[in-house]
């Protein structure tokens, strides 16, 4: 009898190298899996970025110059790829011999173990707050949350933009995402500076994504897509995001998948919340704003890298007296620092922050920001900075309050409280450092001082403008605004802001018509100390 | 007898390859012959960019570390070389073993062929355009011209910059040649991504090519020139360029020899003419500013590259509306986009042409552009952007309108005209959606539908500035402009525009005096519906 | 008996290559000492970049990819590297086989060695002054140490940040340095382009170092140190930099360690100078201002660079005329022109200048500038460009004459002072050529000639600043802005410049106040002619 033998297509099932270990197979001929996160056409090879549960590396295929390798292989298609392991011009490359899409059960099976190893890998580790706080315990899972669709947006190699409010409070916070972020990055393989263009931190003009933002920041991501074929971007918001002056922006966003996270500490509109992938905001559990960004975000940054704790421990008491907290986390996060630096030393640097941002403009100053912050491990160029920069910036204060008080024009209200009115258009020094609102709030300040057992309202006007201070009257800025809206048509009249410190918009020629309106309204509220 | 030999130089007559063929040659030594059209030294060899009748490629000539190779080898020169085809970081590339400089005759005869090739090669298809019009056939010839020196431009490797006025029906009639010119050059070879570095377009600030704009287009040209050996550019302005108000720039671009071409439909002025190298405008053939720039460069694009129509077939229904063209042209092309297209959509998407400009500033926005215009083949994405930012504009024009209309003051004219008069500056939003122009406009409609059947001139002004617009009413405003610089000395008086729409500048002292001036004159012109 | 041996290790004693001569050793084993100037790490090797006493070369370690070679190895560490010379990606670069730190005696022999040839070979050549002049050979010990430092920067591979005032004088200066350094640049090897990333020329736009602008220097230079591990650069600062205005940009210039030297002729206050590592100014030697910045700055030039002296030797004369220097050294330096340029081309090149800047805003114009002050070789193109140019000017003046004039207040002062007041915000254009300090200017030289008998006093003034012109008149402008803002609390006054020619700035609340407190003090000085 003859035998009868059956052939099969034996695949040797070695197990595939992950990404991870390349740097160490140079020379040799791996097979990979993964999925497909950029893809870039040369005038020679066509350029496959692929990511795995380990890191990313750039595989080189070539068919024609200039032509097309594998068309068929698309964006986060799941591929097997042969070939050798090559230095490229400096890179680290794997020179595809066959590039094989996976499909059906077999693709579901590698990015299932892909998906859920990277799953895994972008679960924050559950450590502990720097302080106790019931608020931030409340806010944990929110947190968490945030922090793996960061850290998943690090490990697939998806570009993030990090949008933040310009001041001291802003910036902590940021920054402490950023050197999250950054480290992670480094850590994690793929081109060596991907540090560089796969994150980027933008200080914002105002106190919310505008339009104008979103408009730059989609500009150069399509761009970039269709250029350099990279991944849309993840945004991530912290002071800012949470109201409904975000939501024009947040439809945009929407419009590209672009995925948004939301740090926050303003009072959020609920409305916001389904353009979202996660919004960390005191006031969703009971908080306020003086639990700070820049407590939030360090925190935040914390789960997203637990080994930069060191690095950002102090940001937190910087935002808490940068933006005046009286909540109880303050002088724990003061505590926590207190080994580096005193609370006078924090003012110090927050107001070095405010100042050389001005001088910044938008730029973000990433370096001198850090020495600001004094992460650079030059303690002694940290101090001096600190003390040219303090005082330059009171110097500038100073200078701006001498020309201003003596302007300022005094009016005591039916309800008792002190009105101050100050033209910080023509009483003012512009387009310099105090800027408009700075400078009402320092005026402010010392009429407080001044008037220390009355009610006190402060209001810098300009052209188009008004900023509103206030101690112990009743207002509610945000209502009064909407009834001027209301009762003065023609006004052009928008803002708010906080209960009792905000701001108000109008057309120039109805200056006269709102101030009367605003203080007849300011005039009936409660006020007493 | 002893046979005599004369010994005769025979080179081998192998034909050359052409450049077009390369990609298939990597590993061979190849004869090229062609002009040079760039030369870059780097510290290791001298890159020579050859262009010949069928393409652009790189060779790369070393003698020693940083020093120039070839140094009798200048600009169009034309060159044999004789080299090995190679893949140098991931680019096709030339590795020179010998460069001749042709001289006399023989460089004639491979200039010639390669001249006469490409002169060839430039003449665009005859081709009938999307719709019937008499204009269009008388213009047909010029338009030819300016395709001619457009596909000239791109098959030997000169740098193209592409300026047009920010509006929808100058975006049109832009983003039509982009998608000609950028599929050309990716069709015709060279640097993987020259389709950015050898195209640019930017959107002008001013109705015109302003000294500014040149002079920073010249800026960066002459320093690509110095840095990379790139040729001088080609301007190409539409929607632009035909005016006196143009003549400064188009100065500053002889003496550089850049080729100027423009492609415009506002009234010209014949003066330009000598600065031009093609010239494209309705008015030269009886024709007048109905035919829109959107439209014209629509088919100067076609001209340039056929096989992009089914991506631009759109774009001057799209560009009439936005411009409020009542030339017969207008419903035919309207028919032609009728399959996707209705006039409705047409005029929300030029509407959200001008909204997204605004906020783009004067960045090009290509990739948000090409959503709008809905040429990325997601029609889902499209409509989903027009909604929100149609919506958006509505919504802005609608807060600027309730500032605005208030504060509107009405005079009748002797002439029986009804004359509107609203300070823009005071008594609108500044610096944001719609700007005074756009603004003035709303007002003016509003204020039309208001009043059909009075004669209406509306005069937005400001500070040195003020905005006409008007029906029924027999103004020329240019005329207008020149009265009054002559009869109010010191009022630093300049503008102009269309007979009947326009605008007028003056310092900021002498508004009272040039408002009054100006209204005078209307008052006497004829008006009546 | 048993010979005893010792065995000692003999290092063999073969000179090491100077980096000079790499260029003829590709494919060869090389030993190289020299000064770690940058080290870059990339996703594969990492890249030293070596100085010694000849030159700039890379050299690749690579142990594995992504990670840091030598860690051992830092910044300005003294390195011995055996290696291969290659090619790299059209680069010249060692391959490191061994990279030895030197220490000890070893490493100071090599340092002093290399220290003291850069010493030399940074050492000026000692040549004669272009014209006569008693104050420049006092200056010569000055300007020999600051060509000095500047030369030490460039054959250290040292990154060179060269600002000056936007005005014909200060471009010349700085056109004349930027010439010799480039030069420098490129004839001491390195990366091929070294001359555009080692060298920034930026006009400033106060005529001062404001903080704005080291700001953006400081960032910039920061995170080029840290992405690409470049050394902190070197500032020169020219017809800019010598008084208390800088004060705050140097002492953050010092907390960088950043060193500044300055060329400058504005009335020095002594308290820059310990920011200064040398300081060119001929009021130090008894000179005054009429010794121009383009003066100075062409002898430093000279001195940097002899081999360009034919390039520039036009500038003084083009600086003079520029900034109306009457020293005798005018005449000389026209003299050493005249071969080429008359007294009226200077002028016109001067103007040329100050038009052009005025249109390139803040960007540094390199090649356009090159053309304006003819040292591209191409004179015919130099001259239409001058022509063209220079009618612009006059045509935009003479615009602003006839809106400004007519508008020109008169008063005769109690010391027969003519005194002359323009509002140039309501009574000029904005924004344009001439700005303000211009048109003041041109006012004041056709008031000048209108009565060449009396003495005059011309006011520009806006909302919040006024700009001086006299002759005839014993002013002290410092002083008098000093006691204004002692005598006018809430004025916000500053300001000042030179004895007789300056501006003063104010709160826009205040004009009134302030400008009639200038006037009585004007009233009150001297005058006559």
């Amino acid at each position: 009898t003859i035998p009868v033998y059956t052939v099969e297509m034996v695949e040797k099932k070695s197990t595939a190298v992950r990404l991870g270990e390349l740097g160490t197979k140079v020379g040799r001929t791996v097979r990979i899996e993964g999925e497909i996160a950029q893809i870039k056409q040369t005038s020679g090879p066509t350029i496959f970025t692929i990511v795995d549960e380990s890191g990313t590396e750039n595989a080189a295929a070539f068919v024609e110059a200039g032509v097309r390798a594998y068309p068929e292989a698309e964006l986060e298609d799941i591929v097997r790829i042969v070939g050798e392991v090559m230095m490229r011009n400096n890179q680290l490359q794997i020179e595809v011999d066959s590039l094989v899409l996976l499909a059906g059960e077999e693709a579901e099976r590698v990015r299932d173990r892909i998906e859920s190893a990277l799953d895994r890998r972008a679960e924050p580790e559950d450590i502990p707050f720097l302080v106790e706080s019931d608020v931030l315990e409340r806010l944990k899972p929110e947190m968490r949350k945030v922090a793996k669709i960061i850290r998943k947006a690090v490990f697939s190699a998806q570009p993030i933009i990090l949008r933040h409010h310009a001041d001291a409070d802003g910036i902590c916070s940021a920054v402490a995402i950023e050197q999250a972020v950054t480290s992670l990055i480094r850590e994690s393989g793929g081109d060596y500076d991907a540090d560089y263009f796969l994150f980027k931190r933008a200080p914002s003009k105002a106190p919310f994504y505008e339009i104008e933002d979103i408009t730059r920041d989609l500009d150069y991501a399509l761009k970039d897509h269709a250029r350099f074929g990279q991944k849309m971007p993840l945004i991530v918001l912290t002071d800012n995001g949470s109201t409904e002056e975000d939501l024009p922006s947040l439809k945009m966003a929407e419009i590209y998948e672009l995925p948004v996270v939301v740090v926050d500490h303003h009072h959020p509109d609920e409305i916001v919340d389904q353009y979202l992938g996660g919004h960390v905001n005191p006031y969703h559990v009971g908080g306020d704003f003086g639990i700070t960004a820049g407590m939030l975000g360090t925190e935040v940054a914390r789960m997203i890298n637990p080994s930069i704790e060191d690095v950002i421990r102090h940001f937190p008491a910087i935002a808490a007296v940068g933006d005046r907290s009286d909540a109880p986390e303050r002088g724990r996060y003061l505590q926590v620092a207190s080994d580096r630096f005193t609370e006078d030393d924090c003012k110090d640097i927050a107001l070095a922050l405010d100042y050389e941002q001005f001088w910044l403009r938008f730029n973000d100053g990433r370096e001198l920001v850090k020495d600001i912050l004094d992460i650079k491990g030059n303690n002694d160029r940290h101090r001096k900075l600190i003390t040219l920069l303090v005082e330059g910036a009171n110097m500038a204060i100073e200078d701006q309050m001498s020309a201003s008080m003596p302007h300022v024009r005094q009016q005591t209200l039916t309800n008792g409280a002190e009105l101050f009115l100050l033209d910080v258009e023509i009483h003012a020094h512009k387009f310099t450092f105090p800027p408009p609102g700075k400078t009402s709030g320092e005026v402010h300040d010392r009429l407080c001082r001044q008037h220390p057992d009355s009610p006190v309202v402060t209001i810098g006007f300009g052209p188009d403008f008004a900023v509103l201070r206030s101690r112990g009257v009743m207002m509610n800025i945000p209502r009064m605004v909407r009834e001027l809206r209301e009762e003065i048509p023609g006004g052009g009249i928008s803002g708010g802001g906080h209960l009792v410190v905000g701001s108000i918009k109008f057309v120039e020629g109805m200056r006269q018509e709102v101030l009367k309106g605003l203080i007849e309204k300011i005039s009936i509220v409660g006020a007493g100390m």
